[in-house]
């Protein structure tokens, strides 16, 4: 079902990284549901979590441990959230960190636990230490395919890319993985994301080149305005290029943030591609818009319509619902000045329908499975854009069914 | 498919007030599409109108004419919306007042006009014209049925109401209408309703009256967060039951408001009974608060949240999505205080799952076609109720094939 979307036949390994996944029995069928990724001593680690007031254990452990110490393993399970489980939870997130920091000779500190999937159901502590020697005997660089599929839920497809740079000569490789289908509107960074760097960069660039990426990527994608209790996103740099360590926003900077850009957006995409029932692979692109706020609020308004998002899937070209969504954003604007297009077809202008437009026009457009949606507010130069997909049968299928 | 929801037989007249109702054929099959409701000369007539910024033509022209006159008739049609019409939808909406202005024999200015149906096409002026003469000639006091059934859409029962008070040994008559089924966040009042009584009452204290009511009613119902472009909401007092006009929030005004407020519930709670695919009828109710705001932004949260709807269709105590929603609704409380109850179960407390909940109290609750998800915030004492439906097939069936 996924909309464009083609599971990478390989990624690049990055040095200094190790990685396993083993079926600990936590998902119900037999497939793959706990990682663990080994990080090279001497590595910097960046994070975004979600904003959830109901975080999960696992992400309050892991937003603890990523202060007091340097990273030497993250250890991601999928089939079971850990969130709204209290003090349980949290002494199970305690728990797996000690099982794994005892494994690998570190510190429980030195430990992030992640979790995903449903929620409110504590976490078979005893199997996932009881997988954790096949993990240790597995771990290896070459199994970054293997991983995507570990943490994957309700995703059809596996989110993984890889990109490669040079700074002073030595060629940097950025490897990414994602999961995620639904519960998404980030609110910062989303779902699941591993991204590593063998660059050697220092921990606060590292941490602002995730936040900016995360703005830019994640947090500008929604399925359904469900923000994730365990969204998070991990930028992980093992220093083993050969660059000298990136300290300052200079050149080299620039060229690294760029990919680690670049690779965000690939996967956050991916995570709309592969949205729950999606059919179609929206932008929704605000223009001229008084302030960043203003942008993001209209593209989010119409990306969260159901009346839009069910014309999307009917591939309706039923404008009358944008045109509603955006009155109803609680932003200001001369509504004879605000135009509206489909694509590069001009749908709305002068307070209604563009006198040129004509249905045939947007039938055209709506019967692609990828659509520009595109507001121009006309109250100053800010923009942003949102990707959305559809509302389909098969999204209200999958969240009815998810559970039996 | 409506949850619990029954026609009236009938409705009781209201004294000073004859309607009548035609097909005009804007809608594409011959059912009923045009009302005309005649006030008696003397009536006092209130009235709250969308926040949509595009609002629809015929809106435009009812703000502006009950400011100026004390209105002598209502015009509705059904099948289109006269909205996103610009500049020929204004045209169209003052023509139609024209046309029953001559053949009613008042000013223009007297006339309130109101459509609801497809946004962005434009108003068939010349059938309704044609239909005016059928239209005149029908008005009765008996037609409160024909009407309401004229102004149905995506309806699937017509919505109507009626109730008796007594104020200094005269009884009065409230009988009201409304129509909408999807597209439905009212943000002041919504779709369209019609309340009428026979009290005498000054202009002022029914304009608050109406608002007031709406705010407890109309303004605290959700099927899919969508505004829409043509909500109205008109109460009219034809002063014609013999009661001393009311000029102060005195005991008769808490009398006479408290009738309305109940017909306005009763009327915005069978809007989301027959909401688009509704299998349920779901209150949320948000104690505790620190604000009427936060109470009602919880609220609307939780009751926004596609997941959460789709596990309300499956009857799936998914509480977690409950969890989630509240988590992200961005107001502030401690995890650790808030309790989230479904009927009288408590499912959260301590920031995870109840320790005496069981799965088989909650289904048992899920599985009835009317629930109430009850949240404790433990920040204040105010408390918000809204109303809500679920995510169903049938949602995405009707709005994927609306205008085919």
């Amino acid at each position: 079902m996924a909309v464009n979307l083609k599971e990478p036949d390989s990624l690049l390994s990055v040095e200094g990284i190790r990685l396993a996944c083993v079926s600990a029995g936590i998902k119900k069928n037999q497939s793959k549901d706990l990682v663990l990724i080994e990080l090279a001593q001497g590595s910097n680690c960046a994070a975004v979590f979600t904003q959830n007031k109901f975080c999960a254990a696992p992400v309050s452990v892991a937003k603890q441990n990523i202060q007091t110490n340097s990273p030497r393993y993250l250890l991601i399970n999928s089939g079971n959230a850990n969130a709204g489980t209290g003090e349980q939870g949290m002494n199970d997130a305690l728990d797996s960190c000690r099982f794994v920091a005892a494994k690998g000779n570190c510190n429980a500190t030195e430990i992030l636990p992640f979790s995903t999937g449903v929620i409110g159901e504590n976490l078979p502590i005893e199997k996932i230490d009881n997988a954790l020697p096949a993990l240790f005997e597995n771990l290896s660089t070459d199994n970054w395919i293997e991983a995507g599929r570990g943490i994957m839920t309700t995703d059809t497809k596996l989110k993984g890319v890889s990109r490669q740079l040079e700074i002073q000569g030595k060629t940097i490789t950025v490897t990414g993985l994602a999961k995620g289908a639904g519960m998404i509107q980030p609110n910062m960074a989303t779902m699941l994301s591993f991204i590593a760097t063998d660059a050697a960069i220092n921990n606060e660039l590292l941490q602002q080149c995730l936040a900016q990426a995360a703005d830019l990527s994640f947090n500008s994608i929604t399925v359904d305005s469900d923000t994730s209790t365990n969204d998070a996103c991990v930028l992980m740099a093992t220093a083993k290029a050969g660059n000298a360590e990136i300290t300052q926003a200079d050149e080299n900077y620039k060229k690294i943030f760029k990919v680690i850009c670049d690779v965000s957006l690939y996967l956050a995409q991916a995570i709309i591609r592969d949205a729950e029932g999606a059919t179609k692979f929206v932008a929704i692109q605000v223009d001229h818009a008084n302030s960043l706020k203003d942008a993001r609020q209209v593209a989010y308004t119409v990306a969260h319509s159901p009346l839009v998002k069910t014309a999307l899937f009917a591939s309706d070209p039923n404008w009358g619902r944008i045109l509603a969504a955006v009155g109803r954003a609680g932003v200001e604007f001369e509504i004879d000045k605000i135009k509206i297009f489909l694509d590069d077809i001009c749908i709305v202008s002068n307070g209604g329908r563009d006198i040129d437009y004509t249905e045939a026009q947007g039938q055209k457009v709506m019967n692609n499975a990828e659509i520009i949606i595109r507001i121009e507010l006309h109250t100053g130069d800010q923009s942003a854009c949102i990707w959305t997909s559809d509302l389909s049968y098969d999204y209200v299928k999958i969240n009815s069914e998810y559970r039996s």
